[in-house]
C-alpha cells in the first residue's frame, strides 16, 4: 500500500504541471490546483510561515481524527453546541482536503470521506433547523448563512479530496447531499439567492463553487447571474452589466470605485470570502472571465480598501454594525490578501500579512510567504484620502486626515456615506479619533456578543437597534433629542452627504468639510474639520466647525463618545448629580445616565480627560450660552448589554446654529515609571471667531508654543473662489472655503 | 587644553585599580567608584544595553545642555512648572555626573558645576515652599521628602564630578548648598529624620550621602543611629540592635524576615532607592560594616520579595495606597536589582531585568548585562507560598495561591498582613485574583493622578482615604456597612491576621485559610480558599468559604470587586433600577451606585461575567437567603476622580455567616478572529454542603467534565487533627482542616 501511494503520488506530481491547465472536471480546480499543489509541496519546507500552517492543520486534525467524528441534529441556536459542531466540522474538513493535498496521506481523506457519508444520511431527513429565528432559515443552522458557509468550505474539502473517494460514495454524496444542498440554497432560498446583500453573495457563493465541483455548469450560471425564470437576453458583457442578481449584480452594485463595500468595513471583511473565494474558483475554471479584473479590478481595489479601513492595530473601523475588536487577523482577510497578491503584487498585501503572521495553504499565500522572506517588509500606507461611497462613487464617502509622525499617529474620520444597508447607522457627519489604533472619539460598534449563547444565542441585542445605530451613541449633532432622519432607515437611505471640499497639501494643515441635506424636516447640517499641525505642534490640533441650518427653532446636541478618565473641567453653574436619570427618551439618549451639567457663558468651555496616557482637552467657543452634559451608558440596561462608557455632549437652542470646538491632544504621562509628566493642562487659550464679512469668518486661538493661530472660513465651498476681507486693519487674502494662517 | 585632558585622563585610568581602596576623600564613592568606572569603561561596548542606555544619556543630555540651564525660584506644587524643573534638573545632573565618569568629556562635569553654583546662589535665599500642603515642606518642592529624592542624586552628581570642580567652587557649593541643606533635612526636620516610615528613610539617605560625599562622618553616623541629644550608649552591635531611629532602626523595623516591607509593594518600591543607594553607598565607604549581609541579608531579600509581589505582567500587586500601573520598570527597580546583583546573583534578579530591558550605569548594572548576554535568560520564579508581615514575621502577611500551566496562569492573593501604616487599607482577609497579570478580582489601589497638577497637584485625592482605603471597594467581607475597625487606623493596626492553615504540596488542589478576630466588636472573621485543579481541570476552580463569628445579629455583606462585562445571572426576584442611589453612607459604599439588587433563595445563584476574553462565574450556595446587589463606582464623584468600574455584592444578615461561594472560570472567545466559542455557560451545577458532624463539613458540587467535587472541612484548623465521618453510608475520613476528593 505504502508502495503504491509513492507511486501514486510520484504520478500526480509528474503529470500535474502539463495538466494544469485542463479545465472542468480535473479536482482539485476550486482554489487549489494541481499546479499550485505541487508548487506548495515543493517550496513547504522553505518557509517556516507556511510550514507551521500545515503543521498546525495537522495537529488539530490529528487530535480531531483520534476523537472521532460527531454529527449531531442541528438543534442549538448560534453559540450552542450542534451549532459549534457543524461549523468545526466543515472548517476540519476544509483542513483535511488540503493535508490531503499537501501531506497526501489518505488518513485525511478518509476523514473527509466517512464525514461526507454521514451528512449524506442525514441530510435528506433535515427539516428546517428548529430555532425559528431567522427571516431565512438554514439546515444546519439557525440561518441558512451559516449552511452557506458550511458548502463554501465543505465544497473545497470535496473538491481536494474528489480522486480518493470511491465512486460509489461520491454518487451518494452529490445525490443526497451536494445537489440537494445546492437546491436548497438557490431556488428553495430564493429571496436569499437573488437578494443584493452579504447573505446573497455568500449564496451565490456557496451555489457557483458546488456548480464547479459537480461539473453543473447551470449551477454556476444562475450564481454569476442570478435564478429568474426568464434570464436577461443580450450577450454576455450585456448581461454582466445589467445583472438583476448574482455574483455579477453583486460586484457591480455593492462597492464604490475605490471598492468601498456600501454595509462598512465589518461585513466588507464578513463578504470578502466568497467574492474572492468564488472568484478565484471562477478565475482557475472560466479564467477567461477575468474575473479579478472585472469592472477596473474591483475585487483587487476592494482588498487594498478594507486595509486602508482598519487603525493602526489593524482593527476594522467600526462603522455600522461592527463588533470593535474584529481585525486583519480574520481568516477572510487572510484568505483575500493571499488570493489579492496571486493576481496583483501590491506592498500593502505584504504589509498586512506580516501583521497577520499567518498565510493561507495557497498559491497566493505561496507568494506572500516567498515575499516576507525576501527581507524588508513594507509597512502599510497611510495617507490623508477620500474612500467614495456608491456604485458610481457619487453616494457620499468617508473621509480620512492623518496627522504627521507615524510614530504617534492620529487619524481622523469623518463619514458622509449612504445610508448602508440594514445594518447601518445613524450616524451622518460622524467623526472618529484615533491615536496608534486606540480610539480617542469612539463608535460603539454593535451590541452583539457573537457566539455567546447567553447574550441571545450570539445574536444582535436589542441594544444594537436601539442604542448602537442611533445618533445618541455617535460623535454627531441631533435635533431636538431624536435620531437622523427620525430613526428612519427609508428616508435615510435616501440620502448622502456630500463632501464639500479636501484640502490635504498645506504644509500646516489638512482640511475636509462634508454637508448632509434633509437630516430633519428643514434642518441641513455641514462640518468641517481643520487639522492643525505646523513644525511647533508635536501633535495635531482638530478644529471642529458643526453647523446646523433651519428656519425653525431647535434643540442642538453636539456628543462627543470620548474615551477616558476625565481630568478637568471649566464650566459655569455645574452640577454633579445625586441620584441618576437618562439623558432622554429616545434616539439611544435613554441609554445614557445624565451624571452630570453645567451651563457656561463665559468665552470658552473646557473639558479635559485622559486617554492611554495622553491628555485631550476640548475647547468650545461659546458664541451663545451653551448647555453641558456628561453622560455614562448603562440607563436601561438591565441585561448589562452595554459597556459602561462615558460621552460628553453640548447644547443650545437656535434657528441656526455654530458648535465651534477645538480637540486638542497634550502632554502624557507613563505611570509605570513615573518619568516626567508635561503639559496636563490645555496649552490653548482665548478660543474666538469674528465674523469678517458676509459669508467670511476667521476662528483664533493662542497656544503656549507662543504661536497665534488663525483660521479662516468661508460659506462659500467653492475651491477657486478668492477670499478678501479686514482683520485687525491689515488686508487678508485667501483662496477656497479654508486657510491658516500660524503667527 | 585638549592635549592637556588627554593626559589627565590617562593618568585617572592609570591611577584608579590601584587606588580603588582608598576611602574617605576620594572621589567618585558613592555608588560608582574609580574601580567599577575602569571596569564600565572596559567593557561598555561589548553590551549593546549598557551602551544604549549611555547614548541615550548622551542625547537627552546634549538636548538640555543646548536648551541651557533653568533654576526657577520654587513656587508650584506637584506637577507645576517648578516642581517638574527642579525633578528634571537633578535627573541632569546625575546623569551628567555619570556621563563625565563614563566619557570623560569635561562639558557634563562642567553643566553639574554651573547648575549647582545657580542652586548653591538660590539657596540661602530659600523660605519654606511657598506650597503649605504637606507636614514637612521642602526648599525645592512642597514636601521635603521631594528635596530628599533631588539630594540623593545630587551628592551621587556632585561626587562624580568633583575632581573637575575647582577648590574655589567646591567651597561655595559646600558651604551655601549641601551642609546647609543636610543640616535643614536632619536638624531642622526631625520629625522626617527621626521617623520609621518611607519619609525617614529618604531623609537619612540623603544626609548620609551627604555625608560621605563631604566627608563629614558625623553626618553619616546620625544618619545611620538617628539625631539625638543623647546617643544611646553600647558597642556597635547593641546600638545597631537597638537603634530608634536612622538607617539601622529602619532595616530592624520596617522589613518582615523575608523582607516584606510593612506598607506594601508600592511604597517598597519607593522606599527601595534610598535603601539601596545609601546602603551601597555604606558598602563603598564602610565595607566592614557588611551593610548587604546585615540581618540575615534583609536588603538582598527584599529585593526579591518585591518581585515576588508582582503581577505577571511585571506590574506590582497594588496592595494598600497604589498605582496599578507601577511595574518593575520603574527606575528605583532597576537600581535595586542591578545593585542587588552585585551583591547576590539571585536568578530571579536576572529575569527581572530582562524584562526591564534596562540596566544601570554601575558595577551591578555591568554584571547585570553580562548575565543577560551570557544566553539563557530565566524566568522569574512563581509558586504558592507566604510572606510574612512583621519585623518578627508575627504578625499575619500575605499568602499567594498560582495555578498549574504557567502559560495561562492564574495567581490568587489572600491578605491578613498588619494595617501597612499610614497608606494601609481595610481589607483584612481580602483576595485578588489575576490570570495573565491581567486583574479578575481586583483591588483599585488609590485614587491618585501622580503628578497631574489639575487633581490636587497630584497628590492623593480625597475619595483615595473614603474609598479606596475603605472596605466597601476591596474583596472582603463587611458588618453593618461599615470598614473594617470601623475605619479607625489605631485599632487596625492594633490586630492582624492569623494564618490558620496552608497547604499547598497535593496534586488535586491547594488550600490556604486565614482568621482575623475583632473585626468589629464581637465579630471574628476567618476566610479559606481552596484551589481545585486536577487533572481533567484546565483551569483552577476556587472554592471561598467566607465566615463571620458574632453572638449579635449583623448585616453582613461580601464583596467581589470584579472587572468586565455582566454575561448572566441566574437570581430570583431582580429589580435593575431606574434611577440610581449610593449603595450606601459610609466605608466606600457611598461612592458605588446601586443599579441592580435581586434576592435569591434557591439552592444556588450564578453570576457569570467576561473578562479579557475568559469567562467567569461566581456560583453561591444560598444556605440562607440572600441578597445580591450590583453596583458601579461614581457616585458622590462630582471631579470624576474614580475609575467607573463594577461590583457584585451579596448580602445576608445572621449572627453567625457562612458564604459558601465557587469562583470558575471557563470558556474563552476571541473576537478578532471569530473563532471558535466554547464553553460560555459555568461549568458547575448542584453546589451543596452537607454538615457532617460538629465542626465538619462537605462542599459538593458536579462538574461537567462528569466529575464530582468534594471538599471536605474542619473548622479545626490543627493539621495534625484526623477526622471520620459518614457520608452517603460510606465512612470518610482525612486529616487537618481541608481535604479534597474528586469522584
Amino acid at each position: 500500500m505504502k508502495y503504491f501511494l509513492l507511486i501514486f503520488c510520484f504520478w500526480i506530481s509528474f503529470l500535474s504541471p502539463s495538466s494544469s491547465t485542463a479545465k472542468g472536471h480535473e479536482h482539485p480546480s476550486l482554489i487549489l490546483t494541481k499546479a499550485s499543489v505541487k508548487e506548495i509541496r515543493d517550496n513547504i519546507n522553505k518557509y517556516p510561515i507556511l510550514e507551521r500552517t500545515v503543521l498546525e492543520m495537522k495537529k488539530r486534525l490529528d487530535a480531531t481524527i483520534a476523537e472521532g467524528i460527531e454529527v449531531p441534529i442541528p438543534k442549538d441556536p448560534a453559540g450552542g453546541y450542534t451549532h459549534e459542531q457543524h461549523k468545526e466540522n466543515y472548517r476540519r474538513m476544509y483542513e483535511a482536503g488540503i493535508l490531503y493535498q499537501v501531506l497526501q496521506d489518505p488518513k485525511y481523506a478518509q476523514f473527509v470521506d466517512d464525514m461526507l457519508m454521514k451528512y449524506a444520511e442525514m441530510f435528506p431527513t433535515l427539516p428546517l433547523h428548529p430555532v425559528k429565528k431567522s427571516y431565512a432559515p438554514g439546515k444546519l443552522f439557525w440561518q441558512c448563512l451559516n449552511d452557506d458557509n458550511w458548502v463554501v468550505y465543505t465544497a473545497q474539502a470535496y473538491d481536494c479530496v474528489y480522486d480518493a473517494i470511491s465512486p460509489k460514495h461520491r454518487k451518494i454524496i452529490e445525490k443526497d447531499l451536494l445537489r440537494p444542498y445546492a437546491e436548497f440554497l438557490s431556488k428553495e432560498n430564493l429571496k436569499v439567492f437573488n437578494r443584493i446583500h452579504n447573505h446573497g453573495v455568500w449564496d451565490v457563493a456557496a451555489v457557483g463553487m458546488l456548480g464547479y465541483v459537480l461539473g453543473d455548469q447551470q449551477l454556476v450560471e444562475q450564481s454569476l447571474h442570478g435564478y429568474f425564470k426568464k434570464p436577461l437576453k443580450g450577450d454576455e458583457a450585456f448581461r454582466q452589466a445589467n445583472a438583476r442578481a448574482g455574483f455579477y449584480a453583486h460586484l457591480n452594485q455593492l462597492f464604490g470605485p475605490e471598492g468601498y463595500y456600501t454595509e462598512g468595513p465589518y461585513y466588507h471583511r464578513y463578504a470578502l470570502t466568497p467574492f474572492i473565494l468564488f472568484a478565484e474558483a471562477i478565475s482557475n475554471n472560466e479564467p477567461e472571465r477575468d474575473i479579478f479584473h472585472y469592472r477596473n479590478s474591483v475585487l483587487l481595489k476592494t482588498v487594498d480598501c478594507l486595509l486602508q479601513l482598519t487603525n493602526e492595530k489593524g482593527e476594522f473601523l467600526p462603522f455600522n454594525d461592527a463588533i470593535p475588536e474584529m481585525s486583519i487577523n480574520a481568516p477572510s482577510v487572510i484568505e483575500g490578501v493571499d488570493i489579492a497578491y496571486k493576481h496583483e503584487q501590491n506592498p500593502d498585501f505584504v504589509a498586512v500579512a506580516a501583521l497577520q503572521n499567518k498565510v493561507t495553504i495557497s498559491e497566493g499565500g505561496l507568494m506572500i510567504a516567498k515575499a516576507l522572506a525576501s527581507g524588508d517588509v513594507p509597512r502599510i500606507r497611510r495617507h490623508s484620502h477620500i474612500i467614495k461611497d456608491g456604485q458610481h462613487g457619487d453616494q457620499g464617502g468617508i473621509g480620512f486626515l492623518y496627522s504627521k509622525n507615524r510614530a504617534e499617529q492620529f487619524a481622523l474620520t469623518l463619514k458622509y456615506s449612504t445610508h448602508g444597508l440594514s445594518h447601518g447607522h445613524y450616524d451622518k457627519l460622524g467623526l472618529t479619533l484615533y491615536k496608534k489604533g486606540k480610539p480617542v472619539l469612539q463608535d460603539y460598534g454593535a451590541v452583539r456578543y457573537v457566539n455567546v449563547e447567553q447574550k441571545e444565542g450570539g445574536r444582535y441585542l436589542p441594544e444594537t437597534a436601539k442604542f448602537a445605530r442611533q445618533s445618541g451613541s455617535h460623535n454627531v449633532m441631533t435635533c431636538d433629542g431624536k435620531s437622523h432622519f427620525d430613526g428612519n432607515i427609508k428616508e435615510s437611505s435616501k440620502h448622502w452627504g456630500t463632501l464639500m471640499a479636501f484640502d490635504v497639501d498645506h504644509k500646516d494643515y489638512q482640511a475636509i468639510r462634508a454637508r448632509q441635506n434633509h437630516v430633519y424636516e428643514g434642518v441641513d447640517m455641514q462640518r468641517t474639520i481643520v487639522q492643525i499641525q505646523d513644525t511647533s505642534l508635536r501633535d495635531p490640533i482638530y478644529l471642529d466647525v458643526m453647523e446646523g441650518f433651519s428656519k425653525e427653532t431647535h434643540q442642538y446636541d453636539l456628543s462627543y463618545q470620548y474615551l477616558g478618565q476625565i481630568m478637568d473641567m471649566k464650566f459655569d453653574q455645574y452640577t454633579s448629580h445625586q441620584t441618576l436619570s437618562p439623558i432622554g427618551t429616545q434616539a439611544g439618549f435613554e441609554y445614557i445616565w445624565k451624571v452630570a451639567e453645567a451651563e457656561t457663558t463665559t468665552q470658552n468651555a473646557q473639558f479635559s480627560w485622559l486617554n492611554h496616557e495622553v491628555f485631550y482637552t476640548i475647547t468650545t467657543l461659546n458664541n451663545a450660552p451653551t448647555k453641558q452634559t456628561l453622560g455614562e451608558y448603562g440607563a436601561n440596561d438591565p441585561n448589562f448589554n452595554l459597556r459602561r462608557e462615558p460621552m460628553y455632549m453640548m447644547s443650545r437652542r437656535a434657528d441656526d446654529v455654530r458648535f465651534v470646538n477645538l480637540i486638542e491632544p497634550h502632554g502624557k504621562i507613563n505611570p509605570a515609571t513615573n518619568e516626567l509628566v508635561r503639559d496636563t493642562h490645555s496649552q490653548i487659550s482665548d478660543l474666538k471667531e469674528t465674523n469678517l464679512a458676509e459669508g467670511l469668518n476667521v476662528v483664533q486661538f493662542q497656544h503656549s508654543n507662543g504661536h497665534t493661530y488663525q483660521v479662516f472660513l468661508a460659506a462659500n465651498s467653492d475651491k477657486a473662489a478668492k477670499h478678501t476681507a479686514t482683520l485687525n486693519n491689515e488686508t487678508v487674502r485667501w483662496q477656497g472655503p479654508i486657510s491658516v494662517v500660524v503667527k
